[in-house]
């Protein structure tokens, strides 16, 4: 493959790929043939031209931000990895039509730095947004925290730049806003995981830069009370309203483990981070404020601090960010991503913290998340002093009774994190006959050897029905 | 197929058929076998059974006001029509959710005004939405006047139920604003004109009613400058705009036609209709006027009317819509939907005028539409007195020149109104070798016989290389 890639395209060694056989979270290790590392897309051609002459099966990897090992596999000792990080330049800003073309390599923090120079925004907002690429961002349909306002990256994505399983190059890129031209190809690599095509390059929209945030954070006595709030604040505050977390009291804990000093602005059981922006010159203020009088006054409210600072808004935002990063320190715990109907998030939670206390009695439930789109990140850490292999042994079984409550609720065990080979199994399990046979027709029409991600999010080919 | 669906269910007769056969524009007239009117899903089910056992081909059809021929063949006789129009319950509002379950039959009106009555907004608005049905909106990814603020239906549509080629059911409900959970199943059928399968049911996102709305009429020099004010609208009042059309003031004659006392509130070559709409309570006043304000110091705006009130919006919508109900008594003309980048709606439009006057003298060139979606009807009405045979024969010619224009500019010869069978060779030509094969090998992964919707869209499965 040297050939296709140079002597620096190509890593064979263990030292040279570690950093692409571990996840982020410290949660995976993979094995792979070869790391690749083309230069440009004639190099991604060619490799995938060769890879599919002799069979062998490609990871394509952005990142590796990931948290269900979908861009390593433990099991891949047959498979290249292909890194696209080298391919990391910004094709084009065009401010005019509010549109960005990147490669499929570029940080994702460096397309929202560019932007925000041309006095332009990419509101696709994750923790992990510094390592993260924008091809995985589109390869994973990624989420966050700015979804409510701007939905999740496919609904950001007007066109992307594949090269197919064979070494074809579909070119998806046109500016248009508006093109109703027959099938939307894009939107099948779009959360496809890698296991239809490499995407090379990305086109994104823009948004104008907002001028104004406010924030508040909010004490609440129940998530009912949440629940009821955000659909007030929909109303009360049109579409300015850009993040609706919902924090149970609990974590706030968590996020002490980060800094010590760490306090949240109210007591109460459950609180609520909201933040309005505009671009426009709106009294935001006034209209948060409003908002909340009202349900201070209707007892939805309990207790409300408003930023009076850029600074104070930072600090309510690292009460969010700090319990993450405090799980993150107390080593391995369950990590969920659960979606329900907006109306059933009181009940996803109780009934998961019922299941927890009664089933597994001494681990400690978390329960935060982007209540705005139904999405509750249902995590759960192990007893302190459980050895590692028994905690997660345990967690299997969490995992498993969490996954049911949330299915039998009609709801999703992956709100933005995908499948990967981690969920694999609950996934495909849950799908209709008639589901999976499409999932399978698909692949099979755009990837018919199985060489893209095998055994990614779907068995491997021969296995499908 | 009388067994399948009941005697009421089908109609054979020329009489029975006619309405099925015939468009809302008048432009084509079909052919069939039979109408097909079923009443349940599960007699869709049963019939296209029948009609995969059969080999006969199906053309599902909604309301019927498409303007492509997507939805009736003029060499269709031995293809059956299946007309979804009796499955037209509205199965579900859940105003807590924001989410709205459908049958495909069901009147777009006849939603907005469920929804409505829960003071909610379902967005779709076009034209037609007294007559179309949802099932065609989603399955010709519809458009229309809000797309800039809302999106086009597939922003819009959160789950599909679909009866495949086969017979198979495929149920895509979920009420999940956030689902990651492996291919987006019902992106595909979206836009796809009932070419992969028979859409049953639709569940949409809803919005909080607005509770206020601001409308005004400005007259601009050019249509540099009409542009130049949409991007300073987009800054200055964030994601408020509702609408921002674009009015050529040779257009207004058109509306003329319908009421010969309309009157264009500014004298301009240029007319913009701007609307902001608000849940919250908001100052859209002040921020319209504000924008305005700068634009006329600027002399990007060089005439502006706020709308003093409900009844004066009114009139000003109705120039909008007049103009396209003057065309249709014009009775044939040339139709586009042209989309380009924003940027480059300048160009399109002096280019295509350009072209009209050289190449036609004496045709009348009209150029309107969304302008912050980057998409401009260009149509162009024959000269008076013109025979119709001539008019449409010289109509061709027209056509097939603003589409080079377009395509030259790196546009799409169909920004919202879909290929249908109309615009299939212009829209096959224009595809890569790699595209087509993709198209291909998606239609015949869903439809191996080829029996959904045969001719639109896509060649013939026969024919396809």
């Amino acid at each position: 493959m040297e050939g296709a890639v140079g002597r620096n395209g190509i890593a064979a060694e263990p030292a040279g790929m570690a950093k692409y056989l571990g996840d982020w979270a410290g949660d995976y290790r993979g094995e792979a043939l070869a790391v690749l590392r083309p230069g440009s897309v004639g190099e991604v051609q060619a490799l995938m031209r060769l890879c599919n002459e002799l069979g062998v099966g490609v990871i394509p990897q952005g990142g590796n931000t990931g948290l269900v090992s979908g861009s390593i596999d433990s099991k891949g000792g047959g498979l290249v990895v292909l890194s696209l990080e080298r391919l990391n330049a910004i094709r084009q800003i065009d401010a005019g039509n509010f549109t960005l073309q990147a490669d499929a390599g570029c940080v994702l923090q460096t397309i929202k730095d560019a932007c925000e120079a041309q006095d332009c925004l990419f509101p696709l907002a994750l923790g992990a947004q510094g390592s993260c690429q924008i091809g995985g961002n589109a390869a994973t349909n990624a989420g966050g925290v700015n979804v409510l306002r701007y939905g999740m990256a496919r609904d950001l994505i007007l066109g992307l730049e594949v090269v197919l399983a064979d070494g074809e190059l579909w070119n998806g890129f046109s500016g248009l806003r508006k093109n109703n031209s027959g099938y939307d190809l894009k939107q099948l690599f779009i959360g496809s995981e890698g296991t239809l095509g490499v995407i090379t390059g990305v086109e994104v929209k823009l948004f104008p830069k907002p001028a104004r945030t406010e924030t508040a954070y909010l004490g609440l006595a129940s998530f009912e009370a949440a629940v009821a709030l955000f659909n007030q604040a929909r109303r009360d505050c049109s579409d300015l309203i850009s993040a609706f977390e919902i924090i149970g009291a609990e974590c706030v804990e968590l996020a002490r483990l980060i800094d010590p000093a760490m306090r949240a602005p109210v007591a109460a059981p459950v609180h609520v981070l909201i933040e309005l922006s505009s671009s426009a010159a709106i009294d935001l203020n006034s209209l948060l404020a409003g908002l909340l009088g009202g349900a201070m006054e209707n007892g939805l409210v309990t207790d409300a601090v408003l930023a009076a600072s850029t600074t104070q808004a930072r600090s309510f935002w690292a009460i969010r960010e700090g319990l993450v990063e405090g799980q993150a320190k107390r080593g391995y715990h369950v990590r969920t991503d659960l979606s329900v109907r907006i109306s059933d998030i009181p009940g996803l939670i109780e009934r998961a913290r019922r299941f927890v206390a009664n089933d597994h009695p001494g681990w400690i439930p978390l329960a935060y998340g982007h209540a705005g789109d139904g999405n509750i990140h249902f995590n759960v850490l192990p007893p302190l002093g459980l050895a590692e292999h028994e905690a997660r042994a345990r967690g299997a079984e969490v995992i498993t009774g969490l996954y049911e409550i949330a299915v039998g609720l009609g709801g999703s065990i992956s709100a933005e994190h995908g499948i990967g080979r981690s969920r694999r199994k609950e996934f495909w399990a849950g799908l209709s006959p008639t589901h999976r046979r499409m999932v399978a027709a698909l692949k099979c029409a755009l990837d018919p050897k199985g060489l893209m991600n095998p055994g990614c999010l779907l068995p491997a080919t021969e296995s499908v029905p």
